[in-house]
């Protein structure tokens, strides 16, 4: 089970956590019934699938793409992960039927990537920079992984294992090698986790490879005959310059998540403090600069990805859903290495607002972009062409039990508050501990230890950051928060009996959120925010233009409970605002030296996750404020 | 002199003018003696030049571009309009030189384009919709036609209506012939020009064919291999709809403004009043919904146009030199239709603030976005590959004198108020103004007329639609502006004797600028403005930076003299401002509940078109407000 010596804890595995939670049970059971179905579809009715039967000739309807292999894995991986929380004999032997298909289109030498295959042949590995077969190899490789944890069976993996064998032939600084690296960083995290399942160090090594030659000088990128599409620099590819020296994060989001992910999974295998450094200066670069309010982050289009520090715009904002996912990822693994708030408390606020924004909630349209604030017509779509988001989020919300705990031989420890049980085994004796708790909408979480006899252990309970006036109770009796904290974890340490009971209990006000100042976007705005999450206003909830809504600072918002149409179960909140210049302003008229007038007005706020439900909208985060 | 039955007035040509202003005077000079020569210096250095040798060969340096020729003849337009004021034998002779260098490229059958003729020979006329083909031949016709008015030779005119022959055996409706016609206007116009120089109906005609044929169905674009680069549809060449039936200022701004002038040009010689309905729309739309306040029009860079109603993003604006430039003649030619002030004050906005903010002081630099707001780096540029902008503000300030007078036999009309004379012939009498002024720093305009004798005529001037509170002395005597008002003008009839004078006053205070609710960019913002001038502040001045400073709404914005370095004889605007955020907010922290505090700042304002003069800095037009 305990793979790393150098990190303190370990993920509980999500085999071990049931989740029968109010919030997140419905999203899981849609991403079940609806969105795994609804992505296998889409894949076979794409030509995703049937690329695998490498028979495509020219003049075919269905160009195997690049990067077609990474969605079927992704898919894969959704599906395996689905069958260990709920097995599913349909589910398991069409995966086996997709396996065998894959399996199929494996060439002689190991080799698996159908584009590459059929369509251009003679251009194996000849465009790394933008080619993405070594990202698509390294989904096949966690597909493979979480194939085998799931089903036991090594149908895929032994797949993973001969290709992954083929590609450290190929790479790596010996003569005769090539010493490139993947433009779109993902196999690195893939083959430690090949390594983890296999033992075998070749795979870690490999991983290795390709993280110390990255950014290395002279550049392999420079020698390809690819171009630079869009002139976006090796800072597109966090190749500018070797991993351990980098302190920005710069260019495409998603690859940056990705790279960092892999950086703290070779620190937890090889013990190498200069990949954690980098990481950590890296990690306060992004939270202290470059990321949005709902956890999202990569400012710009123009290269899904990162702009300038404070540069946040809300209208323009990319956050692309797979960065907010690899955010999570790279959170994760952060806090298995220190058990830190400061990276739960990210990783929560992006899982409850900008990565659960993008999946609608019949489960079967996305966002792939999710800024703070529409004019007008941004729709889920029930596809892409680039399908990486709709993917992406279907894995993570299949092994979401994966986020909630971590553990060690002496310690267990609570991320998320969300009701089910967790059974953990500590100190050789078996744990299970229960939540209820209708969390976020309710800040208590009762937990209840449930021992077949007294085990010492230390447990940790996560104080978010974003709480105040937080209570904890034991047995009944109130314990002083203070004197436990830990990196905004409490900490209680004692001999444990079965049935001991805590409580805690947050509470929760609708805040008021202010951005630095340096963020120029915000400026004169507010935002508002209940425990985790982040609110917005939709057009179809508010008769005034939200660009025009002020809310006086003076204005207290009330939490509302909904019970009707379309938010069941929601907590909204409502204030009398402010409207600039509805009547006293002349249509024809642009500029003029009078101020416009202000009315009354009535201001709804929704979670910002539950936006663009009810129909084309439009949508804000922040909202103007009148300060005084 | 007098071309148009259906035009109110008529412009007084510029070499009827002379200017001594204060504020436009060093700005012409700058234009003739250093950005003409550098333009030409660039075209040169560029291979513009020698392009037209017809020797270019695969593998040389400077590949000929299909619209370099554009360049050039801009360049040719602006020298000749600068001979007309300043006579000057070395750039007469240049002029000869390379009008000789260009009729040497002139084909057996008319044709003129080196790019077409040398490095794409077998493309003449195969991609209308971007091949710039016919863009080229309007400017060379408008070069021909400002070189002969100059000069009276016809060497440049003659290759030119060789060349509008031969195009019109090309293009029309008979068949055999081309239904094409060009993917960005500039023909239309030019050939109205020729017409009036040739009175050849042939030109007219043709100009009536191309506007008649554009947005027909089915599109001739559809017809043409040629891509549509940027999916940017047929708006982008305001080819999606007839003309007449256009309502909507839609696509490239440059393009939408050269049309709607062709159109008010056409109307001017046939009294097809339907153009000038369509033209009546379209300045509508685009005055109440897609300008900004700089008289800057195109919202986006993606199609270099328009966007959306109200979408007006102040960093993100293109707001391109040539679409504000294109304004300026959109709305001069409107005024001659009608003497209304809407379409003057709208000129006067362009050319003080979108227009002049182009180039630089010393002439040599030039901007092709002019953003209202910048984070850093816009800086102007010496040279653009697509050169278009540069060329086009130095052809319009050595044409300055143009825009500033109208006439007709019994009127005479002051648009702008700026120092100098005007000699004109009324009623067949010689008739002179003199303007005495220092505007715009200073609102009094003093006016004397010079006759040979007392001569009854109309003396139409301005009240611009900024001012509040102007007064107008005739003789000495205040008259009753009200009485005298006509479409913003105050019109004067009497029998004039010589000497007459005449003083306007308009007050100058600062005024505060307040943009539409619709306008979501700017709620909560104010801008300064001084009559025709919008204000910005720029870091230089500013210790704060910019998105930081607030304006409270009761603090007084002072106006100082400037007599210091690098903005001598400029009026600049203080006030009491405040900062949010000074000190209060840790550098690490991105978001908080707590909002910032405000601590007292200084604001300097300067105005818009000069800022970028004194180094990379940044740039706002729009504060904010505190409006309590």
């Amino acid at each position: 089970m305990k793979h790393s010596a150098y990190r303190a804890f370990e993920p509980v595995s999500f085999s071990q956590v049931t989740i029968e939670d109010a919030f997140w049970g419905p999203r899981l059971q849609i991403n079940r019934e609806k969105t795994i179905p609804h992505i296998y579809h889409m894949c076979q009715q794409t030509g995703r699938l049937d690329a695998y039967r490498l028979d495509w000739k020219p003049g075919d309807e269905h160009i195997p793409h690049q990067f077609w292999d990474s969605d079927v894995a992704k898919w894969i991986e959704a599906a395996s992960y689905s069958l260990v929380s709920m097995p599913d004999p349909a589910l398991d032997a069409l995966l086996d039927e997709v396996i065998a298909l894959i399996a199929s289109a494996q060439q002689a030498d190991g080799y698996l990537n159908p584009h590459y295959t059929v369509v251009e042949p003679d251009k194996r590995w000849a465009n790394l920079r933008h080619g993405h077969e070594l990202y698509c190899a390294g989904h096949l490789i966690e597909a493979a992984v979480a194939h085998f944890q799931a089903t036991g069976k090594s149908t895929l993996l032994t797949v993973a294992c001969r290709y992954a064998d083929y590609i450290a032939t190929i790479f790596g600084q010996e003569p005769g090698m090539k010493r490139g690296y993947c433009g779109h960083e993902e196999i690195e995290l893939a083959l430690v986790k090949l390594y983890r399942v296999t033992h075998n160090t070749r795979y870690l090594q490999l991983s290795q490879y390709f993280i110390d030659e990255r950014g290395q000088t002279p550049c392999y990128f420079d020698t390809e005959p690819a171009p630079d599409y869009h002139a976006l620099g090796l800072e597109y590819h966090q190749a500018h310059q070797p991993v351990r020296e980098q302190t920005e994060v710069v260019g495409h989001a998603v690859r940056a998540m990705y790279l960092y992910s892999a950086m703290v999974d070779l620190f937890c295998e090889t013990g190498d403090e200069t990949l954690l450094q980098a990481c950590k200066r890296l990690w306060h670069h992004l939270c202290s600069k470059r990321m949005f309010l709902t956890g999202g982050i990569g400012s710009s289009m123009l290269n899904e990805g990162f702009s300038s520090d404070y540069d946040l715009p809300n209208d323009t904002a990319y956050a692309e859903t797979c960065a907010a996912i690899g955010l999570v990822l790279w959170c994760h693994r952060m806090l298995q290495v220190e058990c830190d708030a400061q990276y739960t408390d990210i990783m929560e606020r992006a899982l409850y607002n900008g990565v659960l924004s993008s999946v609608s909630q019949d489960g079967t349209t996305f966002f792939y972009v999710n800024p703070l604030a529409t004019q007008a017509d941004l729709a889920r779509q029930r596809w892409f062409d680039c399908a990486c988001c709709p993917t992406n989020i279907t894995r993570l919300l299949a092994s979401f039990g994966h986020y909630i705990y971590s553990q060690n031989e002496h310690e267990l420890v609570v991320h998320l508050y969300v009701q089910g049980t967790v059974r953990a085994k500590i100190q050789g004796q078996p744990v299970v501990l229960r939540q209820e708790t209708a969390y976020p909408w309710d800040g208590r979480v009762n937990l209840t230890v449930e021992l077949e006899g007294p085990v010492e252990f230390a447990l940790r309970l996560r104080i978010p950051g974003w709480s105040s006036g937080a209570m904890l109770m034991v047995n009944g009796e109130r314990v002083d928060l203070n004197g436990l904290s830990e990196h905004g974890y409490a900490k209680i340490e004692r001999v444990w009996s079965n049935a001991d009971r805590l409580t805690l209990f947050f509470p929760l006000p609708l805040v008021r959120m202010y951005a630095s100042p340096e963020i120029a976007a915000d400026i004169g705005l507010v935002a508002l925010q209940r425990g985790p999450l982040v609110y917005c206003l939709e057009s179809i909830d508010n008769a005034v233009p939200l660009h025009r809504l002020v809310l006086p600072r003076t204005s207290a918002v009330q939490i509302v409970d909904e019970s009707d149409s379309g938010l069941d179960g929601v907590v909204t909140g409502i204030a009398d605002a402010l409207a600039v210049g509805s009547t006293d302003w002349e249509e024809a008229t642009l500029y003029r030296p009078q101020p416009p007038g202000m009315q009354p007005a009535a201001l709804k706020a929704i979670p910002y996750y539950l936006w663009g439900n009810r129909g084309v909208t439009t949508m804000r985060v922040w909202l103007h404020e009148q300060s005084i």
